[in-house]
Formats: C-alpha cells, sequence, structure tokens
C-alpha cells in the first residue's frame, strides 16, 4: 500500500505566459480513509486549456485555483480502498481528482465508468471534451444534413469529436487548425472534409475556398481572426456555439470585427459551459461511448509520462504543440 | 384630383457620410389605375437607420436600394382611390410607400390599420419600431421582473418601447442615450430607472453605477462601445437582442472586445430583424396599441415638415439629432 502521494501545487499566478516555476511539486502521505470515503489512484490526468483561466486572479465563470493548494484537473482513476458501500475496489472513477497521484473522495463527483473502452477515453472522446462536442453541435448547432460546420482547434480533443459527429449527420465538416501536420491529420485520420491552416499566409483564401456554400454553424474554440474569418462567410440564421477563446489565454484581449453578420445574418450565438447541463451527460455518454466501440469515432491522444510532466505538457498545450487530447499518464 | 407626384430618388451612393447630394427630388404624373389596383396619399413618411446600409452597393440581409429609383420607407397614408375590393377610399393603409407623395398598390404589403389613435403611431410604437422592441424583449430577451436591461439609443423609436415595456414586466430599465436632453427624456418622461449619456468622459463610471446588479438583458441598437461596456457588466446567462449597430452606419468597421464575457456567462445572443417574424405581428400591434390607446406607452416624435425636407431629416438621424421617432409629414 502506498503512502506516499506526489502533487503538485500552484504557488504563483502567471504574468502573461504559465512558466513551470508556477508549480511546486511536494510529497504529501495519502490519509487514512474515514467511513464513506474511498481513494482513488489516479491513471490519468487530463490538462486543458480552462486551467489557464483558473490561474488568474480575475473573475472568470469559477472561483480561481488557491495558492499552494493541488491544481484542479480532471482525472480517470482506479479505486484502491473503499470504506463507501457504493463503490468497491478496482472500480474505475472518473472526477475532479487533480494534478496528484492518488486523492481521497467522500463519493460525490465521482462517476462510476464500465471496463472495456481505454481508460483514457473517459478524459477524451467519450469524457467532457467529447460531451462539450455532442451538446454544442445538438443542442446549440442543431446542424441538420447539408449544412456546412465549422471548427476551430479542429485536431483537438473537442474539435475532433465536433467534426466527425457532423459528418455522421451528413454535414460539410471543415477544420480550422495550425500547421500542415494537424490539418492532414484532420482530413486523412478524421475525414473532414476540409481543414485550414491559420498560420498560412493565405489562410483568408483556403478558408473562404473550404467553404464555397458559407458557414451554418461555428463551433468556435480559439477566437480572434479565425472566428472572425468565419463570422465573414455566415449564411443566414447561422449559429455559433460559443466553447472556447484559447486565442486568449494567454492573458490579451479578444475582439471581433464582424459584429455586422451576426445581425445581417440573424446569428445565434451561445456561449456555454458542459457542466452547466449535467442531465445530458449519461445519453452523451452512452452515445459517444459506443461510437468508440464500434470504431466509428476516431481520437488521438498526447501522453506525457509521470505526474512530473503535467506543468511542461500544460504549458506544451497552450501553445498548440500537442496532437489531440493531451493527458499525463500517472500511474499504470 | 392631384396629378402631380414628387418624389426623391437615389441617384448616388455616399462615400462615407450621407450628403443632400445623393438625392434628387423630381415631379411624375399619378399613374391612372389598373383593376385591382389602389392609389395611397402619403401623409407620413417614417425615416429609419436601416435606410443608411440599403444605400450601399455591399451586401446586407436585403438588396441595395437601386440608383434612379424612389428611396423605399414605411409610410402610413389614405387610399384616395380603389379599384380593389379589398379596399375603400378613406381606409388607412401602412406599407412601404416610399419617398414620395403618392403610390400605387395591387395591396399585397398593405395593411388596413383603424382609426381613432394617431395616424402617426403606426410607423412608431405601433408600426416597426414597437414592434421590433416588443419582439426582442418577449421572444429573445424573455427579461423577467426584478432583472436589468439595458437599451441603447434609448430615446428612439425602438429603445423607448424597449424601457416601457421592460418597466411593466417589473423590470430595472436603464437607458443609454447622447447628450443630457436625451437621458433627462428618458427617466423623467418614460419612466426607465436610469440613463447613461454616452457622450459624457466618465460614462462607463455612470453606466457602472446604473447597473449595481449587472445586466440581464442588452437590447443593442448601436454597437461598439456602448454594448462593450454593457458586455463587461453581463450576469451569468445573460442575453442580447442584437437589433441594430447604427454607430458602423457611417461605414466604420463595428467591433466589440468582450467576447471573452460571452463565454464565461454563457450569454445568447441573437440578430434579429423584425420582418422575419410577420405571424407575430398582429399580436404585438394589438398590444401595443391598446397601450398607446390607454396612455400607459408614451412616445416622442420629431417631425419635419414636407417631402422636400426628407434628405436633410435623414442626416440629422444618422447624426442623432432627432428625438423620437423621425417622421417627415408629407400631407396633412
Amino acid at each position: 500500500m502506498a503512502t506516499s502521494n506526489k502533487q503538485w501545487l500552484l504557488v504563483s499566478r502567471p504574468k502573461g505566459p504559465v512558466e513551470e516555476s508556477n508549480f511546486r511539486l511536494v510529497e504529501k502521505e495519502v490519509p487514512a480513509l474515514q467511513d464513506g470515503e474511498v481513494l482513488v489512484q489516479v491513471r490519468y490526468l487530463s490538462l486543458d486549456p480552462y486551467m489557464r483561466g483558473r490561474m488568474d486572479e480575475a473573475k472568470s465563470y469559477a472561483a480561481p485555483q488557491k495558492l499552494d493548494e493541488v491544481m484542479i484537473g480532471g482525472t480517470v482513476g482506479e479505486v484502491v480502498e473503499s470504506k463507501n458501500p457504493a463503490w468497491a475496489k478496482g472500480d474505475l472513477a472518473v472526477g475532479m481528482g487533480g494534478w496528484q497521484q492518488y486523492f481521497v473522495s467522500d463519493g460525490k463527483g465521482l462517476t462510476k465508468v464500465p471496463r472495456g473502452l481505454p481508460e483514457s477515453v473517459f478524459l477524451g472522446a467519450v469524457g467532457m471534451p467529447g460531451v462539450t462536442a455532442w451538446y454544442g453541435l445538438n443542442e446549440i448547432c442543431k446542424a441538420k444534413a447539408g449544412e456546412t460546420v465549422v471548427v476551430s482547434a479542429a485536431s483537438g480533443a473537442v474539435g475532433s469529436v465536433v467534426g466527425q459527429l457532423a459528418k455522421q449527420r451528413g454535414c460539410r465538416a471543415v477544420g480550422v487548425a495550425g500547421g500542415p501536420a494537424k490539418c492532414e491529420h484532420v482530413v486523412k485520420d478524421l475525414g473532414f472534409d476540409a481543414c485550414a491552416d491559420y498560420k498560412a499566409e493565405d489562410f483568408k483564401e483556403r478558408f473562404k475556398a473550404a467553404v464555397p456554400d458559407g458557414v451554418d454553424c461555428v463551433f468556435e474554440n480559439v477566437g480572434g481572426p479565425v472566428f472572425d474569418a468565419a463570422l465573414a462567410r455566415m449564411n443566414p440564421f447561422g449559429r455559433v456555439a460559443l466553447c472556447g477563446i484559447v486565442s486568449a489565454f494567454g492573458g490579451q484581449d479578444i475582439s471581433i470585427k464582424h459584429v455586422r453578420s451576426l445581425l445581417t445574418n440573424r446569428v445565434l450565438l451561445q456561449g456555454f459551459i458542459v457542466t452547466d447541463h449535467m442531465e445530458l451527460w449519461p445519453q452523451a455518454m452512452k452515445e459517444l461511448g459506443g461510437l468508440v466501440a464500434a470504431g466509428k469515432l476516431k481520437f488521438r491522444e498526447s501522453v506525457a509520462q509521470g505526474l512530473e510532466s503535467a506543468p511542461r505538457a500544460f504549458i506544451g498545450l497552450l501553445k498548440g504543440e500537442n496532437l489531440g487530447k493531451q493527458l499525463v499518464k500517472v500511474a499504470s
């Protein structure tokens, strides 16, 4: 039985880009369980752009990460000890375990997930990113066959699912991603109809060519000039599922220029956060899990090895260095 | 029986601000009626910001105004001759008669309105501006008692109705308008709870003080910095009825900076054009007409005298010189 628990604490707030020195690795004892509690050993830690927002003092939709406490983060892990009748040793538990090897929970906020699929999938295509894609496409865009769906950060954990679900609905799926390697992956591996590289000098022309019939739905993960390019090509009664503005996580302002298009095209824009809609998660996870099991929903993972690598991998994620869902493998 | 019909034609497209030389006054004969047609004498012509968009070649949601043709415009007038069984001499007809003294119609697009209210009201509080206010507040904002509703161009034909309807729903109604005179009118005459003068140097502080509980609904007629000020104070699950961006009718770009607020506050933004929703007009006009008749919906008009004054009055409207609904009295 392990008694030592490595943890990453947030020890300072970034001024501009995140640095490794914002975090500190510490080692604590694994606490003894009280009645009703379980001990979970983390297998995989999820790294996500939203964590950057939590590192700031500024008011976001959630409280900021407290200093000198364990960084928050989604995890999938195995119950290694249980004093809670709802949980047995060996159960697989998805929850917000944080950047550490072990955590104790009273069971609230933990979801039991079935064995059979790769464990890490519950942090990606069948986890928060997948459900985010499912929600935005189904509940906001309501994409219909024949429509054009544009998704930014198309090779990422959310974007890759958006495009594949759109294809299954009979839509034209157009991705926007950074660099030829990501764009090739989006088209060749994930089956998007097209992908425009926003780092290319002629991005605007490439994007225009990729949406010959205009844009009916934008699933926006990035914000900024990429978002504007999509707004400029919007069709009447278009929809925007505003999911993220990762381009602004460096702290700079984010603005859009094509406000006129929102009016003249009578666009519906809805900002959303998938945890507001927990009642839909079981349905979404069931559908997404079925698609993964049937080989109809592909995903790629970037896996950093060992809890020690978490800050470095997180900084890489913010720079767009990952391809697919960014994970940290904490234990085998 | 009149045989001469004065008309304003659009003869050139503005490069920058609209000039009187963009229009030319001509005199034509009133055409003879065919079977099924009516001749309407225009009493009042409505001048509206949307006309500026139509003057450009650029694609808008509607086709541009053609050169050397009569400028489009909403009118209320009296049927002076009828060869259409649905219309009798003396009927009051609302429609798109344009910038002229007389027009012939086959009845399509004409709405018969009752006598008893001042005729001009069907171009304002009980016409397109009033229905626009009604639609945005009821169908998009869905404002509830206790919520704060912000409306820009608050002294205008649309904004003045938005605030009064919001008050009747038990909301806090906060206007934004240009200059102390307009703001005083909005609060003292129309009964808004507060009004912030966007021309004041300390506008941001004034606006902040006017919305101590944040903003739940923005009825946006202007765009630009005023819109941003409202977005910066948005409450979670706020709504934006995007009705107009009059600040951009001079041709400049329109942009917003607080895109982050749309995401973090899960804001719903809907661009809309009230003519997409003709099925709701009878209900809206009935409610609005009832409120006007009961003295519960106040409005102010700026009336320019004579068709000749239309271009000058229109340019004044674009500069914000009017107070309330801008009309041209074409005939008594």
